[in-house]
């Protein structure tokens, strides 16, 4: 007896996981949309003169099998206990951070704060980070984070070149930085043709520089005071950087006290694992006078609609978004996730926890140097905090391997010397072990010396404020983690259909591995045989983007997009600068593109040369032909987004390939689209040379409320050779990232998505994004008129309503915007790409019910909006000017003219469930009028009871 | 040079994470509460006779290096692929689950649902759970859960003798059940007097038996048709139960169409990792007839006070904490954090998929069952559906062996069988495996036949709720996991001062182990050298404990407090008898005990006698004596609790448990309110023969929203041979718990707890839970009555107020408790020990902050109060009784005699991060009068916008 399988397979993680819609949800909505199949969509949608002819190969996992796989890997690498330093150290995450934080989608699935009034809980969060960090350095104020240590340097470096009264075109690197950190500001001062000076401090000519930047305490542990050093390059009206460490200035007199302009630095040991290399959050503070000059996002303190306190993003119209080819930096990106770990790290340790955890890495640091000292072994730094470099002669490699046999790793410094930097982990047996790969049975005695001068102890305060001196009870720490994120609206409550930002479901699968200690605890520099789970790793993903892209290689090094348009940049001028074409520098960036193209374009050093729109949106290919005719042997490149940043899939596109390569130059395909492309369009099939992916859009690294992402880039063969190098690895060209790999730990993410999909699973995840964005454009397009639809009436994977036509009634896009909170959304991308509109993208992942709930609430407020137009109200009075409304307003009386009902539960809106914000409207204006970025004065972090 | 180093350990995990209060904030109590220092408090509290004289001995880890000793015991345990079946099966949690349930302090810190309006999200979860058991049994009702297969057979057992209109004695137990059932069943019935007859279906003579117990799936996998036999038991007046598998019945044909009146199992396979045992939910469902009879909780549905759909539990007033010495069931605990599981596991899969997972596992075991029949095996099943038994007869030893090669552990049946259970987890190559085990090279093609008769395959529908239906994308499974969390009001959003419940902190570090594999994925029977680190985990647990309690042994086997105090009372009576005391029966019990304490007395066949209490609470000593001389050599035990359930250390202890121990008896003192003597007192020291510890009270397993829980029991030397035994482990006694250790991996939380508090720790801890209640009985005395206190004026760690003066002006205790909630926090302990009272416990864990806010609270309430004293406003209108508040009040026109400002907000309340109630108060009648323990036809889980 036989009987009929169920036709349905409960672990097809792309249809019944990740995909929103499930097939008779795509039926209705392809009826909604006029197309008898999703084929048929696809074929209106995308160009068939682009399309892929051999479909991606790869089966799919189950979630099961991921894991199994994952776990298989993991155990392929060897954790050791690093003790390399370089930047990178170890440090006990605590538990409750690692869970409610780190683990936790209301905080991983967040997106950037644009929208301050549900973003208070990861402002205020980021806020104790910048408090922190300014405390600690010394400094008057400090941003959000950057991408690493080693980047935050460099645009420290370009800082003090345009805030330097100095006329001088050199900047000088202490030799105690870190290889990479050199390396990294080579990179990028070549480009920009600054000239850059390595040396020791002493060697230093003020007058001949606009800068210096020096590291405290140094690469090898030295520790040193720069007063005297700063104080002259202030006297040749240079800038002085020091780059440093959280940790230390717990003990070492700060920064700040030396006179130093600007500091910076990476926080990773404030509780973010390794994770070899990343993702961590760079700091970076300076002197309350180079404020607007400051690189990154800043949070400031505000007020909103009744005057209460309210947090949100201050300086935004420094943002290079809206700066196009004027840019000079194009780090907007954060680490914020990584940052607000941080700052919970500092909230749960307070100053005299941090103080005491820096005193026992220093008193151990302090007996191995007198232990070595005592056997008779030279140590160059004489002063330090918790590294020490040893003369070892011949016996280097004798010393690393004895030990690896007590299962550390030393640092290899030069031929003959290894050095040693002990951190939040070591104790008395990693001491022991330590002593023992010496020969030396015995540790000293535990004391209380200290392992640098007197003078350098610091005096200062710091953490002063309350929030760092909460009751530290798990108890009430978990609190208020959990307070601050119910403040704030993340994917795990709603859709977020931020249009080019393709906010797609995190799978909790997929984030599993990365907090496990074999992915975790890995430092960047080990022996490439303690690696070989990563590598695995690494080159199957490399493999399957190569696959995607059709591109011959890859480089994981960019740990943002913008650092992935940057990079392939460079690769691209390296390429012609190997083949002698040295003034190729000119680069052809269409009015639409995004922001950080031409941003990249100027940091890389080249010359922008903007090429205008059709009234379509299309590039203008009169325009693009004359410009590179004009451009001639000048021509580097051009820069194109496919779809466009309008979202459409321009037939022309390649006709511009064609005339670009015809002109010599080489093709950049922005691949912020690639969710629209990915099993349909290869990019490097249809004439592009490289391209970088933003693995945090289209493979499924989540936001993490504004970083970390990952921007690795692709490239043809010929393209190969210039890729980023990196010291540590080697390769002809500099770095562009501190760690060879970027924040390679995320990769795990990116893999783990693309393993479970499989080829045909991310097929149609792309065509299921384009079904999606044209069912909401075809649903609202009798009530707000759709910009930039395809020759067939069709949009790619996102639609841009306009809402220009509302300006005459005086309702303006950001009414529109907040009153979606009111509905629980967070807005679609507001005046992007073109002003007075909003750029929707559902993506894949929002089922067809999510969608209508948005649809809803798009509707009503065009009837709210309609009611306006008709003058029933006045735009001043009605709710959209007064959204979002909060239980504050409900609470108090009202005098509005709609009622709470109307004015609170709109269509769309939740009843039980509906997210209330925990503010009104922000002023922004006031906020940076009265610009506040640290931690203000009387704070209510334990909303007490009145 | 030195330093002073800082007198700081940031390590600390018993002071600085989970004891609240700081060193200053303790100052400041002990000045409100009156006394010196905390030593001087405790010498006040605690009777200088009964302290212990040596302190706890072991140290302290420390976060980092608990989880580091955890992976270390984590890796001694080898995960092999477990076919044992036998009640315990692979399964595949959805990662979704585990992330956003499991590990989620939002669901694993919610206390039992006894306040429904906090509670509504477990509550829907209870009733998806409900309604999937319902409907894969095919019976009408459902409970939320019982402990485990086992003890729901056992239960079912008795609600038959309940039910039965037959006047037989004797059960009758089908030889096909799995052997810790019917050993489970035999020590129930051993103890109540019944008589168990085990045999093959076929030797049941109905007119013998009040009921009887079918598996089905048999244990060693045998599927027959059911009904017959029901039938015959039917015509003879008893009640027919079904153990069954509810992945089974989504193929086979369910009990409630053969006619079943019960229907037990396990919910493990759905979504639960095996953890060596537990916990798991098991599934109690029954006909409607036989409802009120039902044991175990019952979610329902009613309205609240603006007629809007409102989850409760129903039926309460069964509940055994008012039943006292008529109590004929103490199994009123649930698994609900894993029935919560089970039940999304079905909502995640539908009907569609679940049957999906069913078919694959029985096509697979179709095809083994057809290869080794090729290969000329005999096995016993005719027809089954995931479990087959082989004949191997001498090559027994041969084939586990081999199997163990392959990474595989099937059971061992017999002398000359083995069993082979596949499950989910099982695919291709653990089918190759299998075959190969027996040295069979191919495996048959996949196919669809049926490996049971066609009559048995199910025609009826299952899971046609739209819950079961909606969208499994896990962009909305995760939101509405997120919704219903949002719903309830647990540990990680405020304090829960439950008396006798000690709701203290479950930290991070104590809860990441369980979910790690090597812990999860364990069968409790594989054999002992694969178990090496439970078996580490399990013995420094008992010798931490033997030194906690100074008892000689501990069985780990309860998995509740309710099971431990039945397993301590069955401990003494086997004692008794092995003495030739048959006839100690009687069990002295002050009528201030818990109301488990009689119920698991007359479970355990003993003669209940009340012993009356003095006015100060105290045990009435006279009373006492009085009653233990009159039973002379029939005294078996007297149970007491210490301190006493009205949280006073009673001076009189040692001469209670001196008069039981002169008449021959034995002292059971119950350990629910162990978490005032850990480290002070020792209860094996003081008189005590055998106590259970609440793991899930005193040793921070979290109470998972009403369970998992774990009771084991401590007993003195003498009575160590008769603890519980299990068919698996051996022992003089029957089991009485399903798996040999319990609930096993919650164990770990409980050991990961004592290893980072230390003996020091642990002490503090106890100290500070005593600081705490005294802090809140001194601010608290001069507006509410505090009731018995000790001589000293002080009580012990958990404080009783009077509200019954209040009745007068009609403001009721429930008025107090919903107006709490309107302050966001959930009630004290309602109505117990006295009725009209409200029991405070704040435990250890909470800080003084959160104590102030929770005071500020009960003073505004108390203010409150006062005003309805004064006239000023009636109970009736006052806000006593309209709370709790809802947004709903909020938006509605306001007609109230108060403010809304007033109403909302009482001091206390957070006004951002309020905590909103989504329904106002439950209308408890109406539920009752209309009730519906399944998902009402017309839902809105999705809530949709209007």
């Amino acid at each position: 007896m036989t009987f009929t399988p169920t036709a349905y397979d409960p672990y097809d993680f792309a249809n019944r996981r990740h995909i929103g819609p499930s097939p008779a949800e795509m039926a209705d909505m392809l009826k909604a949309v006029g197309v008898p199949s999703l084929d048929a969509l696809i074929d209106e949608t995308v160009p068939a003169s682009i399309r892929q002819s051999i479909p991606l190969g790869w089966a799919p996992l189950s979630e099961h099998d991921l894991l199994a796989r994952m776990r298989r890997v993991a155990s392929r690498n060897k954790v050791l206990t690093s003790l390399i330093g370089q930047g990178y150290y170890g440090t006990v995450t605590p538990p409750a951070i690692q869970r409610n934080i780190l683990e936790n989608p209301a905080w991983y699935t967040a997106y950037t704060p644009y929208q301050p009034e549900i973003a208070q809980g990861r402002l205020e969060a980021l806020l104790n980070y910048q408090t922190m960090v300014a405390d600690l350095t010394g400094l008057e104020i400090a941003n959000a984070s950057l991408l690493d240590e080693a980047t935050a340097a460099a645009e420290a470096m370009t800082m003090a070149e345009r805030v330097a009264k100095s006329k001088a075109k050199a900047f000088f690197v202490d030799e105690n930085c870190h290889p990479q950190t050199i390396a990294v500001i080579q990179t990028r001062a070549l480009a920009l043709g600054l000239e850059v000076i390595v040396g020791a401090p002493e060697a230093l000519v003020p007058e001949q520089v606009f800068g210096a930047i020096f590291q405290y305490p140094g690469t090898w542990g030295h520790v040193h005071d720069l007063t005297s050093g700063i104080a002259a390059l202030h006297a040749a009206k240079a800038v002085a950087i020091v780059a440093t460490d959280l940790l230390a200035l717990t003990m070492l007199k700060e920064p700040g006290a030396m006179g130093a302009d600007i500091a910076i630095g990476s926080s990773q040991r404030f509780g973010v694992p390794m994770g070899y290399g990343g993702p961590h959050a760079a700091f970076f503070a300076c002197k309350d006078e180079h404020k607007r000059n400051m690189p990154g996002r800043i949070v400031g303190v505000s007020i909103d609609a009744r005057g209460n306190k309210a947090y949100r993003l201050a300086l935004q119209t420094r943002e290079q978004h809206i700066r196009r080819e004027k840019a000079t930096s194009n780090v907007c990106t954060a680490q914020a996730l990584l940052a607000v770990m941080a700052s919970f790290y500092a909230v749960f340790h307070g100053p005299v926890g941090l103080r005491a955890i820096a005193e026992r890495v220093h008193s151990l640091t302090v007996r191995l140097a007198k232990a070595l000292r005592d056997a008779g072994a030279t140590l160059p730094p004489k002063a330090f905090f918790d590294t020490i470099t040893v003369e070892v002669g011949v016996g280097q490699a004798g010393i690393l391997a004895a030990a690896r046999l007590e299962g550390l790793n030393f640092r290899k410094v030069g031929s003959d010397h290894v050095g040693i930097s002990l951190d939040e982990t070591s104790d008395e047996d990693v001491l022991r072990r330590v002593l023992r790969a010496f020969g030396i049975a015995d540790a000293p005695p535990v004391g209380a010396e200290l392992g640098f001068p007197a003078e350098l102890l610091r005096t200062s305060q710091y953490l002063t404020h309350p929030v760092f001196h909460m009751n530290r009870a798990e108890s009430e720490m978990m609190r208020y983690m959990r307070r601050l994120s119910d403040r704030d609206l993340a994917l795990d409550r709603a859709m977020i259909p931020l249009g080019s930002c393709t906010m797609k479901l995190n799978a909790a699968a997929e984030m599993m591995p990365i907090t496990w200690p074999e992915f975790g605890a890995l430092h960047p520099f080990v022996p490439a045989d303690q690696a070989l789970g990563y590598r695995e790793a690494i080159e199957d993903l490399t493999a399957k983007l190569c696959e995607i892209t059709g591109y011959d290689a890859f480089s994981m090094q960019p740990n943002s997009g913008a650092q992935g348009e940057y990079a392939g940049l460079l690769t691209i001028l390296a390429y012609h600068r190997a083949r002698g074409d040295k003034d190729r520098k000119v680069c052809l960036i269409p009015v639409s593109a995004h922001g950080t193209n031409p941003a990249s374009a100027q940091m890389a050093g080249m010359e922008v040369v903007v090429v205008k729109s059709m009234p379509n949106g299309d590039v203008d290919l009169e325009d693009f032909r004359e410009k590179a005719t004009a451009a001639g042997g000048r021509l580097a490149a051009c820069m194109i987004t496919y779809p466009s940043t309008h979202g459409v899939f321009e037939e022309t596109v390649k006709e511009v390939c064609k005339i670009t390569h015809d002109h010599g130059g080489q093709v950049y395909i922005d691949g912020a689209n690639m969710n629209a492309l990915v099993g349909l369009v290869k990019p490097g099939e249809i004439g592009g040379d490289v391209s970088h992916l933003n693995l945090h859009k289209t493979f499924a690294i989540p936001h993490g409320g504004g970083g970390p992402g990952m921007g690795p880039i692709g490239v043809r063969a010929h393209l190969a050779p210039h890729l980023p190098g990196h010291p540590e690895t080697g390769g002809a060209e500099g770095p562009v990232s501190a760690a060879p790999f970027g924040s390679a730990s995320i990769l795990l993410i990116s893999w783990a998505y693309c393993l479970m999909m499989g080829g045909e699973g991310l097929t149609q995840a792309t065509r299921v994004a384009i079904l999606n964005a044209n069912y909401i454009a075809s649903r609202l397009k009798g009530d707000y008129p759709i910009l930039f639809m395809g020759n067939k009436g069709r949009v790619a994977h996102e639609c841009i309503l306009d809402t220009r036509p509302f300006a005459e009634s005086g309702v303006t896009v950001d009414d529109i915007a907040k009153r979606l909170i009111d509905n629980g959304f967070h807005a679609p991308t507001m005046s992007w790409p073109v002003a007075g509109t909003l750029m929707v993208e559902p993506t894949e992942s929002e089922t067809k019910a999510e969608i209508d709930r948005f649809i809803t609430a798009l509707l009503a407020i065009r009837a709210e909006i309609r009611a306006v137009e008709a003058g029933e109200i006045s735009s001043e009075d009605s709710p959209l000017r007064h959204a979002p409304h909060t239980v504050n307003d409900l609470v108090a009386d009202w005098d509005r003219k709609y009622s709470r009902e109307q004015g609170c539960f709109p269509p769309g809106a939740f009843r039980v469930d509906k997210y209330w914000p925990p503010i009104g409207r922000v002023d922004n204006v006031w906020g940076d009028r009265n610009l506040t970025c640290i931690c203000p004065p009387v704070e209510s972090y334990m909303e007490a009871a009145e």
